[in-house]
């Protein structure tokens, strides 16, 4: 494939951008990760783009989780829209628009909507990276017990 | 330096970053290229973090421009705040929040503040990239003779 051309995606109505597919991912379950209720948009990242990272953007809807999964690429996350809950270790944190994570590598992680409007955010990775993996029970039950918000 | 911990950074009043340094560009020159009115917050890229890529937020006040400049390393560029024009090429392009602009190598490309507010927007980058080099003189008219808005 030719190596991709300047170009902009236009931001448009439904969270969404031009040019780009929303995959929809209503549940799932995968080497015992699952998740329910995304919608993924690779912004860059599908087209040959001459850069070591990917962009995404990624939607939660309201009681809908993203799996939680650990690996050895770091993430970094953007809050974009509505308002978000992320689990990282064994804490919890409230997210909220433009508040960004960097997510260090093997970190037990998971993202969830924390009101009754979609999450949105940008998830940016390198473009040459591990698979997910599910978490330890060890990790599972300190995820489960993280009960009041940690502050940051 | 340790490899950086899982960390969040909360956006914060002022358009920043809890934690993250405001460098204030008022104006400056550069083996031919200039530039006025930048402020750069480097969210990701000083903290040995495991990525491939750095996260910048800049904002760009009224009537400030990013210098005119092309590379070999391309340029993601996610509009955030206010509205901004970007000359890509030979071609000007108006910016509102969220659309994105993918900058392919080499491509001649300046941003200026379309609006009375400022022109705030995330840039992606590889962490190992090339300096920027000014444009030709021939690129130079090309950019100042870019009239009508471009489609895109």
């Amino acid at each position: 494939m030719a190596k991709s051309e300047t170009r902009i995606f236009r931001f448009q109505e439904g969270h969404s951008w031009k040019g780009v597919e929303r995959e929809v991912y209503k549940s799932g379950q995968e080497e015992g990760r699952n998740w329910q209720g995304i919608v993924r948009q690779v912004i860059i990242g599908k087209s040959e783009e001459c850069t070591t990272f990917h962009l995404r953007y990624f939607e939660i809807t309201p009681g809908g989780y993203s799996s939680l999964e650990k690996h050895e690429h770091a993430h970094v996350v953007i809050a974009v829209r509505g308002h978000g809950r992320a689990s990282l270790d064994a804490r919890t944190y409230e997210l909220n628009p433009l508040d960004t994570v960097y997510v260090a590598p093997w970190t037990p992680h998971q993202f969830q909507a924390a009101s009754d409007e979609p999450f949105g955010f940008f998830c940016i990775v390198d473009s040459e990276r591990d698979r997910p993996q599910a978490v330890s029970p060890t990790e599972a039950d300190a995820a489960q017990a993280a009960g009041p918000l940690g502050e940051s």
